[in-house]
C-alpha cells in the first residue's frame, strides 16, 4: 500500500485481509475515525468503542503501523501526517466531534446522584465472588452493568410490584435489583453453587429476601417456577443453542400472557451472526423492543470487547408453545465452537491458549505470565483457529 | 369494580377491555404510573410517553374516570385519592423519579448547541411541505426529527465520505443531512413530485446538491441506482408488504457487501405485529444492530401517538438474492387496513372517518369542524372497525 490516493476502499480492503479481520474494511475505517476523533486511544477503548475484541484491535493497530497510517504514543494509537491526509482527504472524515450523549453514557438511562453508593456497595458485593469459571461462558459484569439493569427495569415500570426471575446471575443483578429497595421479589437460578451461597450470604446479611434455586437449566423448570413471573433478565452463553435454552427458560418461568418482558444481554456479533440470534427470537415468538449496544460492561472479557448489548423482548400468545423442554446438547462456547489462539510476548515467546488446553484464555495467561520468560505485562495475538 | 383491594389484574382487566385497548392490563398499568410520575399529564404527552396512539389514551382516560381513579385538571389527568391508594398499595408502584435522560432525550444522541439553528432552519424548509397524503401513508416528520436522524448518521460513521440515498422523503431528511455540510452525496426517491420539486428548489436555493428522483417504489430501481449506496433511510408505510417493498428497494441501491446499514423509521405496535416485522427483516437478511424507541417525531399522526422508533439494520450476504423486484399488490394502510373510526365531538354529534371515506382522519375533522354543529375543539374516539 504505498499510495493512499488509491481508491480508499483497495486501501481499507488490505488491511482487513492482512489483520484477519472478519468485519472488512469498515471496521478499519471505524477504528480510523475513532483515532481521528479521539486525538489519541488506547486499545481498550477503542475495543469498547467498536465493539470488537481487543486482540482483533491489536492485530489492527499493528497493521496500521505498518503501512504508516498511526503511530504509537504513550496514551495509544494517533494518526501519523500520511494517516491523517488518507482520514481527512481520502476518506472524506473531518468533522471532530462525538455527540454520543455523554450524561447516559449513550444509555438513554440516566443514573441519579445515590447511584454512585450504590455502585459503591455492589463493588464490595462483587469482590466476593469466585473466579469465573469460563468453562460455564461465566465472563462477571461490572458493578456499573448490574446497577444499569436494575434502573433500567425501574424505569420501564418492570421492578416495583414485579415477580423478578434471573435465568444465571454471575453478574449479581439480583443484588443490585434487591439494593433499590423496591418491593420487587427476586429468584435466581443458577448452576453454580459457589456464586448461590455467596448471593444467599449477601441477601441475609442485608435482609434482600433473594430466592436462590440451584438448577442446571438443560433441565425444565419445577412446576412452582412456571408461568409465575412478571419479567426475566438473563445474559446467556453466546452461543444459538445457549441463547434458546436459556430465553425457552425464560418464557417457561413467564406468566403466560402476552407482552412479558425478557431483558436480554448477548454480544455484538458481526451481521450474519446477529441474523442467527434475530432468526432464534422470532421461532421463539420473542419480539425485539428495544436494542441498547454498548449497554452492558465487563470485568476483563477477552471475547467481545467488554461490552454487550442489552435488548428487551416482549412475548406474545405463541411463545409458550415453541420453547425447548429437557435438553442434553452442548450449550457452552468451549464445547460449541472451541478455538485455540496463539499469542506472543513481548520478548517472542508464543503460548497456545483456549478452552480445551491447561491455559485456558488470555487472562489466565496474564496471570500466570509467559511460561518461558514469565512476561505478563503485553501479548499480541497472532493467529486464532478453530480446534 | 368497586373494591380496588381485589386482585389488581382483574381490576386492570376490566378497564382494559371496557376501554378496548389490545394492549391489555399492561397499558393500563403504564398509564396509571405514568400518571403517578408527573402529577398531571395531559393526553398528547401520555400518548408520546406510552407510546399508544392518542384516542386509545383518551378512552383509556374515560374509563380510569368512569371507576374514579383518576380525574380531570386543567393540566390533564391526575390520580384521585383512590388512585393514589391503588397505585401505591395495590400496584406496588412508590418509587417518584424518572431517569430517562434529559439531555439527549432518551436518544443516547445529544444534539450540539448549534443543531437549534439547523433545526430552525429545517422549520422554515417544512413549512413549505405540501399537505400530507394520506393515502399513501405520508406524515410529517417534525423539523427535529430529520436532524435528529442526521446527526445520528454522522455519529455512527455513516454520513462523511457516504453515498446516501432516502427511499421516501416526506420528512425532509434529505435537507437536514445537507444542513451539516458534509461532503455526503444524497440521492432523494419518491413517488410524490410535489415533494420533490420542493426539495430541489431549497437544494438550489442552498446549493446542497441534493439529486432527486421520481420513483414508483413498486418498480425495480434504475441500473444506475443499484448496487451504489453506502447507506439507506427510509421511513415506510406501516404495513408488512410496504415494509418489504421499502427495504427490497433499500437493498437494491446498497452496493452488493455485508454490512451495509439501512435506518429504518417504524411505528411501535403490539408484540405481536412487530414480531411480523422481524420475521419481515429476518426473510431479508437484515440484522437489527441497534432499536431506539420513540426517535422520530411526527406533527399529529393520529395513528402512532407522533412517534416512532429508529433502527439500524446491517444487510448481510444473503439480502441481495431476498428482495422482492417488480411488485403490483397493496403496500399502504388505507388499502391494506382500511378503518373507520367514529368521533364524538364535545356536543355529542358523531362523524365517521376512515381513508376510504370523504374526512380521511382526525386532522381532517379537526380542520373541518363537527358537520353538525362547527364544533373543531375536542373530539373523542367512540369506535374503530375493520372495513
Amino acid at each position: 500500500m504505498s499510495n493512499i490516493t488509491n481508491d480508499p476502499d483497495e486501501v481499507l480492503n488490505e488491511i482487513a485481509e492482512k489483520a484477519n479481520v472478519f468485519e472488512g474494511k469498515e471496521a478499519i475505517r471505524a477504528i480510523l475515525r475513532e483515532i481521528f476523533l479521539s486525538g489519541t486511544i488506547g486499545t481498550k477503548s477503542l475495543s469498547r468503542k467498536i465493539k470488537m475484541p481487543i486482540p482483533t484491535i491489536a492485530a489492527i493497530r499493528k497493521e496500521l503501523e505498518k503501512v504508516n497510517l498511526i503511530s504509537r504514543e504513550k496514551k495509544g494509537a494517533i494518526l501519523t501526517k500520511r494517516g491523517l491526509i488518507f482520514v481527512n482527504d481520502v476518506l472524506g472524515i473531518n468533522y471532530l466531534e462525538s455527540h454520543s450523549c455523554k450524561k447516559c453514557d449513550s444509555t438513554g438511562l440516566a443514573l441519579p446522584h445515590e447511584a454512585e453508593k450504590l455502585i459503591a456497595k455492589q463493588r464490595i458485593f462483587s469482590e466476593r465472588r469466585p473466579k469465573p469459571q469460563t468453562e460455564i461462558d461465566q465472563a462477571f459484569g461490572r458493578p456499573i452493568t448490574a446497577i444499569r439493569r436494575a434502573y433500567l427495569m425501574l424505569e420501564n415500570n418492570d421492578l416495583e410490584g414485579r415477580e423478578i426471575l434471573l435465568i444465571g446471575d454471575d453478574d449479581f443483578t439480583s443484588l443490585a435489583i434487591a439494593q433499590l429497595k423496591t418491593n420487587a421479589k427476586i429468584t435466581v437460578l443458577d448452576i453454580d453453587t459457589r456464586l448461590l451461597k455467596v448471593i444467599k450470604e449477601i441477601s441475609e446479611e442485608n435482609n434482600f429476601h433473594i430466592n436462590c434455586v440451584t438448577h442446571d437449566l438443560r433441565k425444565s423448570l419445577a412446576e412452582d417456577l412456571t408461568n409465575r413471573f412478571d419479567v426475566v433478565l438473563t445474559d446467556p452463553p453466546y452461543t444459538i443453542p445457549g441463547l434458546e435454552l436459556f430465553l425457552s427458560r425464560a418464557i417457561q418461568g413467564l406468566k403466560d400472557e402476552s407482552g412479558r418482558k425478557i431483558y436480554l444481554a448477548y454480544a455484538h456479533r458481526p451481521p450474519k451472526i446477529q441474523l442467527e440470534v434475530q432468526n432464534s427470537l422470532t421461532k421463539l415468538g420473542l419480539a425485539i423492543q428495544q436494542l441498547i449496544p454498548g449497554f452492558n460492561l465487563y470485568e476483563g472479557a477477552e471475547m467481545h470487547g467488554n461490552t454487550t448489548y442489552i435488548s428487551i423482548l416482549s412475548t406474545t400468545d405463541s411463545s409458550k408453545s415453541l420453547i425447548t423442554l429437557d435438553f442434553s446438547g452442548k450449550i457452552y462456547t468451549g464445547e460449541l465452537n472451541p478455538t485455540i489462539r496463539e499469542y506472543q510476548c513481548k520478548n517472542g515467546h508464543i503460548t497456545e491458549v483456549g478452552l480445551t488446553l491447561e491455559t485456558k484464555n488470555i487472562e489466565v495467561l496474564k496471570e500466570k505470565g509467559c511460561p518461558v520468560c514469565g512476561d505478563t505485562e503485553e501479548f499480541i495475538r497472532i493467529s486464532r483457529r478453530k480446534v
